[in-house]
């Protein structure tokens, strides 16, 4: 490796391509599963498992908050962990543009290692490709992963009215973080950064508890669409109240210049929960005392009114409907 | 789906990406544990599981003989294979080009499914992300797959002089017919076409018969790569007779115009064997009777000449130390 940028060579599967393993990925994720470089992994199992995948296209690659290293780790953990799974091992494949720099790949896998330390979850198999210049846009990541499957959630047929909406911090941070990255709008000591982090332990805190009917982290399309998904086609609606949902000032400024809706973008490091409504105080207890969860918040409720619908009480009284997202608000957001 | 074309719609993660959910995949892939939707799949496991991933970049996505959809299951089903697993559940992930025709997706799904289906793995899991016109070259594709881990293998470090190769059919099919597919050399009736297909069943065949140090698919940097990997820093030689490692004509004579070797092109439908002398009669009995195993090989044997290296005796009688692939010969084969 003695240029300073990822040539077509890197992906060959040849010696360039071993050079790129020994040297920066083999430090950076050394477990005994993943050292003997085979084509698959052995892992230990359980008799059920978690499976999980997503490929992150994030532009530009780095935002306040993070970068597409740690959102590729912290992406699919999150997927684990909603669905009821305790995140144990992870695949991690590259494809990567002809001309990326070296240092900004260093940078990334260091991200993805710390952040797959912090969330417990080993990553054992991997790949790499490269792509010709013009062909891709720096670098794209998938990840998969696998958990033990620990709690049976009964999903959204099973909400009730009278259920109780969580949600676990502030909405639409990471969605308007990378946004205002992109349009230049930020600079160092800006207070806006991604919500990007992993849920392992705000979702193990809340399963230990009960009474959840879903979890969901509402990821592209936001709050808004992930309750829209939960109440489509269903006997029950979600009234939310506006002065409820936790928005943090930052976000809403960017939002306000850009024209989006908060409640449309991408958090990447929040969960919303449906829960039965004498669960609701001891879960949002709970979450306060986990770092990431302090303004867990009740946002709403589950009711009859409008059965399918998810209604938004605002501050001045009116109430209106909120669809789920039609088409793109934030392209590659993650 | 009232355009023919994928837009940034498509990847939202709103209302037009449920509809591509609905429309194209569920249709194709349904099964219990993919049909909740759920940002994981809950699938049965065993104590020990293999786990791969592999990105598919190959250009162009169609050749003869398959295409980026076949490419992407074989490539991991392989990977689960050689790794001694039988594969069971696939993650499937889509990066896509705005503007690629939805028409080419739909087929491309039909041959995931199909392939799926040979190989007898599940599609369990999966996400979809469209990247401006551009960024991409039409689609990317990445699979992870499970197998439950059947086989111990002992690796290379079990290798002896003595011990036979096998290969399980001719060299180079794929790298030869992707090559020629992207410089225009093929039509409708050219004889060649890739050696793309599951290993599955010549593999769980081997392993039933035993004496097996290792296996691989000879992917990027084919045969000659492999087996230079097996052999680099052990106190063993392989030694190959080039008469007995079969090329087919049509990949001999593409090879010849564009100046590529064989050894060195991508196969996706075979595998290497280093096995225990005595069981080379009885392995490649058992392949010649599975589809796909017909022309299987013993290609050379282990010595103590060269430690650490790979020879090939010529058909003139000459001998020549094969290296490792070194930088690219074929980029985007996979």
């Amino acid at each position: 490796m003695t240029n300073d940028r990822i040539t077509l060579d890197y992906g060959s599967g040849g010696q360039k391509t071993a050079e790129l393993i020994d040297s920066l990925l083999l430090p950076a994720f050394d477990n005994p599963a993943l050292s003997p470089l085979g084509d698959g992994a052995v892992v230990e199992g359980q008799p059920k498992l978690v499976f999980s995948t997503d490929s992150f296209v994030v532009s530009p690659w780095k935002f306040p908050g993070g970068d597409i290293g740690k959102l590729s780790v912290c992406g699919t953990v999150n997927d684990l962990c909603m669905a009821g799974g305790v995140p144990k091992y992870l695949s991690l494949s590259f494809i990567i543009e002809e001309g990326f720099l070296f240092s900004d790949l260093r940078r990334i896998i260091s991200s993805i290692a710390e952040e797959a330390e912090t969330a417990g979850i080993t990553v054992v198999t991997g790949d790499t490709k490269v792509v010709e210049a013009g062909h891709g846009d720096g670098i794209y990541i998938n990840t998969s992963g696998i958990g033990f499957h620990m709690t049976d959630l009964p999903g959204r047929t099973a909400i009730r009215p009278g259920d109780h909406i969580l949600l676990s911090g502030s909405a639409g941070c990471h969605g308007a973080a990378v946004m205002a990255a992109r349009t230049g709008m930020l600079n160092e000591n800006s207070p806006l950064i991604s919500d990007c982090m992993p849920l392992h332990r705000l979702s193990a805190a809340s399963l230990g508890i009960g009474g959840i009917r879903i979890m969901r982290d509402p990821t592209r399309g936001g709050v808004a669409t992930t309750l829209c998904e939960f109440a489509d086609g269903m006997p029950f609606s979600i009234e939310l109240n506006s002065s409820d949902i936790p928005i943090d000032p930052p976000v809403e400024t960017v939002c306000g210049l850009l024209g989006l809706d908060p409640l449309y973008c991408a958090c990447e490091g929040r969960m919303l929960i449906v829960c039965a409504p004498e669960k609701s105080e001891p879960i949002l207890d709970a979450l306060h005392k986990i770092p990431g969860g302090e303004n867990a918040s009740r946002i709403g409720t589950v009711t009859d009114e409008m059965p399918g619908k998810v209604l938004l009480r605002t501050s001045i009284g009116g109430r209106r409907i909120l669809s789920r997202l039609s088409g793109i608000q934030l392209p590659r957001i993650c």
